[in-house]
C-alpha cells in the first residue's frame, strides 16, 4: 500500500518564512480578532489535519478505488467501506467548518489553513476529499449570493457538515458550453421554482454520508433569454427542509446513473434527472452565471490542489521505492555488501524524483500564496492591499488549475515509471494516482478553457494590467536578491523570461486584433510560460530565505541546502522549457489553419 | 465504442513512394524468388490484415479491457469472451506464418508487412496483439539459436500458430537487473535441464488459445559464474512433446497467479513457478543473455509500434469527437445552422490533433523504415547494405521504442483530452487507451533503460561511428532538396539539429569519460533529441515526395497537402522541444548530484 506523510515542514516554511502569513493575517481583524492569525494555533491545526490524513483518510484510498460506489435502482449510492465513517468523524472533530464564517457556525480559520488541509486531504484520499470539497464550494456560492431565508436555513448545516453541497452545471450536449443548457425553471409563484432536466458529471452528487444534500443547479427561467445572459442559479435540496428545520418529503431529484470512471472511484460522478423539483432563486435572475463563478474560482483553486497532492504523494512513494529497490551495480558502489545498489544511486532516477519534488515544491508555494491573497482580497483593511491581492487571485487562478494539475498527472506519470513494471500493478498503487490525477486536467474548465481564461480574459482584455502588477513583483525580488551573488544566475533567468512574457504577449496580443483564433492557437504554451516564470519567481523567493538561513548557520537538518539543491535542479532541467514555448509561441497559429478535409470527416462535417 | 480504420493509404504512400520497398524487396532473392515483394500482393495482404483487426479485433477491445483474465486454482487461465475464437481465425487465416520462414512454415513476407499488419491488430486491441506478438519473439530466439532438433519439433507449430511462446526474464527481485536472477538450471544428464525458480510479470504467460505455450526462460546452470557471464536461455514446455509430436505430459511449470493492472487487461501477465520443469538449452550454455537479445530487439521494435497503433486509433476517435461535438459559437461560425460549432473549429483542439496526426505519420514511417532495413539486414545480397542497415536497427531500436512509445502515450492523453469529461468515462473507449499506452514507456526495458543503451551502448561505446551514418543519411537529404525552396526551412532545422547531436555527443562523451554518471544524467533527453532529428528527417523525406506529387498535379484528393501541412505543424510545434533538451542536455548532470538526505531516507538507506 502507498504511504504518506504531511509535508508539516514544508508548509511551515513556505507560510511563516517565505510568505510571512502570521504578519499578513495579523492585519485582518477578521482574523485577527478570531483568534485564528496565530501561527502557534495553525501549526497544531495543520498537525492535527495531518494525522486524520494519514490515519483515517489514507487507509481508505485503494478500497474505494476498488469498491468504487454502487447505485441501487431507486437511485441510492452506497459509498466504499469505511468512506462514510470517515466523513463522521472527520464533521465531528468540526473540520467542514474549517474556514467558514463564524456567523454560520464556521471555525473562522484563513483560506491559508484550509489551503494546506486540503492538499494532505487530496494526498491521502481524493475521492473522499471531493465531498467536503463540494460542499465548500456551495457553501461560498450561498454566502455571496444567497437570500437571508436561504443562509440562515442551510449555512449552518453545510458549514457543520450534517448537509453537504454539489454544483451542478454539465448536460450531456453542455460542458464547456453552459450557454446552450437545457434545463429548465418555471416559477412556482410562490417564491419558489420547479426545476426540470438532466445534469451529469456531478461529483459527489449522491451518497450516503448525510441526510440531505444541497445541489445548486443551473438552469434557464423560462422567459429568460437565450445563452448565458439567461441563465440562473437555484438551489434544490434533496429532501424539503420544514420551517422547525426537519426534514421534509423527498424532493423530485433523483440519480439516474453513475459514471464508470478510469479514476476517483471513491466519489460518486451522479446523473441527476430534476422532474418539477422545488427550488430557490441564488442571486438575481439571470445572473447565474456570474454566480457560479464564485464557486467555480474556488473550485478551480481546488482543482489544482489535486494536481500538488497527488503529485506529492506519487513523489513520496517513488522515493522510498528507490531507495529500497536494488538493481544494478552503480560506480562507486553505493551498497557495497548487497549484490545491486539502491535504484536512487543513478541520476537518471533522481532527475524523475527531483522533477516530483521541485513542481510539488513550488506548486505548494503558490498554493499557499493564493490562498494567502484570498484571505488579503477578503479580510484586508487596507482598499488598495485588497484590489492587488483580488488582481493576482485572478489571474494566477488559471494557472494554478491547468499548470499544477498538468504537472501533478505528469509527476504522478513519472513516480509510476521510477517503479519500472510494479507501477503497472495495482497493488502498489502507484497506477491509482495516474488515474485519479488526469480528470483535474479536464474538470472544472479543461485546461484549454483556463488557458483561454489566462490569455484572453485576464491578460489581453485587461490591457496587461493585472501581468503588468505580476511582472512588478517578480522585479521587485529580482532587485531585492541583486546582492546575493549564489542567486544571481536563477534572478536573471526569472527576470528574462518575465520580460520575455511581455514580448509574448504583444506578439500574440497584435496578431490576435486580426485573427482571435491566434489567442486560441497561442494560449495553452502561454499559460505554461506564465507557469513556469510564476514558479521561477517563486523559487528564488524560497532560494532566497534558504540562503540567508544557510549562511546564518541555521541549517541544522539540511532543509535549507535540500530546497537550494532543488531550486538548482528546476532552472536547469525545467525551467528550459520555456525555450520551446517561446518559440512554439511566436511560430503563432498558421501551421494550426489547416484544410479540415485532411482529417477525413467531410461528410460528418456536412451532416453538422 | 472506439473506432478504427486502419490507415492503408498511409502505408502504401511510406512503402512505395517514400522507401521504395518493391524495388529494395526485389533486390532480394529471398522475397523476390517467394514470390513475396510484389507490392500489390503486399497491399492485398494489408487489406486483409485491415479487415481482420477492424472487424474482429476491434469488437473484443473493450470486452477484453472489462472482463480481463481469470485465473482458477489450479492455475490454468481463461482469456476474455471472444479472445480465443479470434485467435483461432486469425491462426486458420495464416497470420502468424506471415513472415516467418517457409523452412518452418511461413509464408515468408517481408517483416516490412508484418510491422504494417503488427500496428493494426496493436490499434484494435492490443492486449489480444500481444499473445501472437510474444510468440513471434519465441521464433527469432529459437530461429536463430535453436539446435537443429529442438527447431524441428518447435518451430513448425509457433509458426501455425498451433502452439504460442513467452518470454521469461523478470523475477521478483530482478527486472532491469538480469543477472541477479536466482532460477536455477540443473542438468539431468540426458540432454536435458530441469528448471526451477519463479518468473514474474511474464505476458501471454499463460491462456487458452492452445494445447500448449512454449517457454523461453533465462536460469543460471549450477556451478556457472555469477553475473550475467552465467545466464544461459532454456525452452520449457508447458506439456512435453513426445517423439510423435503428441503431446505428453504436463510439465514442471505452473500459473502461481496473474497480475491485476493498470491496462492491457486481456492479456494474462503471468507468475509462472518452475519446479524442477524439464527443460532444454537454446543456443551455448552462458550465452543466454545474447541470446535472449535476439528476441528483445523484435520485442522493443514491437513494443515501439504499440505507442504507435495506441497513438494512431486515440487520434482516430479524437478526429471524430471533435467533429461532431458542438460547443461554443467560433467567428466566423462553421455550422451556423446550429447553436454552436464543432470544436474542431478551435485551433487548440487542432494543435491536440495535429500532434497525434504528425507523431503518429513519422512513427509510421520510422517503423516501416526499420522493418525494411530489418529484411535487408537479413537477407540483402549485399554485404555493405547488410551492413548499413544492421547498424541503422541497431542505433533506431531504442529510439523507435522510447520515442514511439512516450509520443504514443502523450497522443493517448490528449486525445482522451479532446472529450473532455467524456474521455474521462470507460464507455467512450478513451481511457483504455491512456491505461494501454501506458505500459508500454515500462517494459522491454523502461525507456530510460533505451536511452542508456542508445548514449552508452549505440554512441559513446561505438566511438559515434553508426551515429555518423544516420548524419550521412540526413545530410545527403538536406542535399538533395536543396533546389526545393518550399522545403528549406525544414531542411536547415534538420541539419542543424543534426550538426547539434554531434556536438552534444560530444558534450556529453567528454563529462561521460570523467565520470560515468554524466551519460545517465544525460540520456533521456538525448533519446528524445534524437528522435526528433529522425522524425524531422523522415518528415523532410515525406514532405519531398509529397511536394513532387503537388506540384505534379497528383493530388487528386489532397493527401499530399494534408501531408505538407502536418510535416509545417511538426516544425511549428512540435520540433521546438529540441531547443528545450539541448539547454537540459548541456546543463549536466551537477544538479542531480544532491544529498541524498534530502529525501528524507536516512534510515532506509542506512539500512540497505
Amino acid at each position: 500500500m502507498a504511504h504518506y506523510k504531511a509535508p508539516l515542514r514544508d508548509m511551515k516554511f513556505l507560510m511563516t518564512e517565505v510568505l510571512g502569513a502570521g504578519e499578513t493575517l495579523a492585519q485582518m481583524p477578521y482574523y485577527a480578532d478570531n483568534d485564528t492569525a496565530d501561527t502557534d494555533l495553525i501549526e497544531q491545526v495543520l498537525a492535527e489535519a495531518a494525522r486524520f490524513a494519514e490515519n483515517e483518510l489514507l487507509p481508505l484510498n485503494a478500497v474505494g478505488d476498488h469498491e468504487g460506489c454502487v447505485r441501487d435502482e431507486a437511485g441510492n449510492v452506497t459509498t466504499p467501506t469505511g468512506f462514510k465513517e470517515a466523513y463522521r468523524k472527520y464533521r465531528l472533530a468540526g473540520w467542514t467548518a474549517l474556514d467558514a464564517d463564524p456567523a454560520w457556525g464556521g471555525q473562522g480559520m484563513p483560506h491559508l489553513v484550509n489551503i494546506a488541509v486540503t492538499e494532505m486531504n487530496i494526498s491521502a484520499n481524493v475521492a473522499w476529499s471531493m465531498y467536503p470539497g463540494l460542499s465548500h464550494g456551495a457553501y461560498s456560492a450561498l454566502v455571496a449570493h444567497g437570500s437571508d431565508e436561504l443562509k440562515a436555513t442551510y449555512l449552518p448545516r453545510i458549514v457543520s457538515g450534517e448537509w453537504t453541497g454539489t454544483m451542478c452545471l454539465t448536460e450531456p450536449h453542455a460542458g464547456t458550453d453552459l450557454g446552450i443548457i437545457r434545463t429548465k425553471a418555471a416559477d412556482n409563484g410562490d417564491g419558489s421554482y420547479a426545476i426540470s432536466g438532466t445534469k451529469i458529471f456531478i461529483s459527489a452528487g449522491e451518497h450516503d454520508f448525510t441526510d440531505n444534500i444541497v445541489h445548486l443547479v443551473l438552469a434557464r427561467l423560462e422567459g429568460s433569454p437565450e445563452g448565458t445572459k439567461g441563465i440562473s442559479l437555484f438551489l434544490v435540496p434533496k429532501f424539503m427542509v420544514n420551517a422547525d428545520g426537519s426534514l421534509g418529503q423527498r424532493n423530485g431529484v433523483v440519480c439516474g446513473s453513475i459514471e464508470h470512471k478510469m479514476g476517483i472511484n471513491g466519489n460518486a460522478t451522479a446523473l441527476l434527472n430534476f422532474d418539477g423539483a422545488r427550488a430557490y432563486l441564488v442571486g438575481e435572475i439571470n445572473k447565474g452565471m456570474n454566480n457560479m463563478f464564485t464557486m467555480m474560482n474556488a473550485a478551480r483553486l481546488g482543482t489544482g490542489m489535486q494536481g500538488l497532492g497527488l503529485g506529492e504523494i506519487a513523489y513520496q512513494n517513488a522515493v522510498s521505492y528507490a531507495v529500497n529497490r536494488l538493481q544494478m551495480r552503480h560506480e562507486p558502489r553505493t551498497a557495497p555488501a548487497q549484490n545491486a545498489d539502491p535504484i536512487i544511486s543513478y541520476p537518471d532516477v533522481r532527475r524523475m524524483l527531483l522533477t516530483g519534488r521541485a513542481y510539488s515544491e513550488a506548486g505548494r508555494a503558490l498554493a499557499l500564496w493564493l490562498a494567502l491573497s484570498l484571505d488579503t482580497e477578503h479580510h484586508h483593511p487596507d482598499a488598495a492591499k485588497r484590489e492587488e491581492a483580488a488582481d493576482l487571485v485572478a489571474l494566477l487562478t488559471p494557472v494554478a488549475k491547468a499548470f499544477m494539475t498538468d504537472n501533478g498527472f505528469n509527476i504522478a506519470v513519472q513516480s509510476q515509471q521510477v517503479f519500472g513494471g510494479h507501477g503497472y500493478i495495482r497493488e502498489w498503487g502507484m497506477e491509482q494516482f495516474v488515474r485519479d490525477a488526469r480528470i483535474g486536467q479536464i474538470y472544472e474548465g479543461t485546461n484549454s478553457i483556463q488557458a483561454l481564461d489566462l490569455l484572453g480574459r485576464k491578460v489581453l482584455m485587461d490591457g496587461g494590467r493585472k501581468l503588468q502588477k505580476l511582472a512588478n513583483i517578480v522585479e521587485a525580488l529580482v532587485s531585492e536578491v541583486a546582492d546575493d551573488e549564489e542567486l544571481q544566475g536563477w534572478a536573471d533567468a526569472l527576470s528574462k523570461a518575465a520580460a520575455q512574457v511581455g514580448t509574448l504577449t504583444m506578439v500574440v496580443g497584435q496578431k490576435a486584433m486580426q485573427n482571435p483564433d491566434e489567442a486560441n492557437a497561442a494560449a495553452v504554451d502561454y499559460l505554461r510560460y506564465v507557469g513556469h516564470v510564476t514558479y521561477a519567481f517563486l523559487w528564488v523567493k524560497m532560494a532566497k530565505v534558504a540562503l540567508n538561513a544557510v549562511k546564518a548557520g541555521k541549517d541544522k537538518d539540511g532543509f535549507y541546502k535540500a530546497k537550494l539543491q532543488t531550486a538548482r535542479f528546476y532552472f536547469d532541467k525545467l525551467f528550459p522549457e520555456t525555450k520551446m514555448l517561446s518559440a512554439t509561441i511566436k511560430a503563432g497559429g498558421d501551421s494550426l489553419d489547416v484544410d479540415l478535409g485532411m482529417f477525413g470527416v467531410e461528410r460528418a462535417l456536412a451532416s453538422v
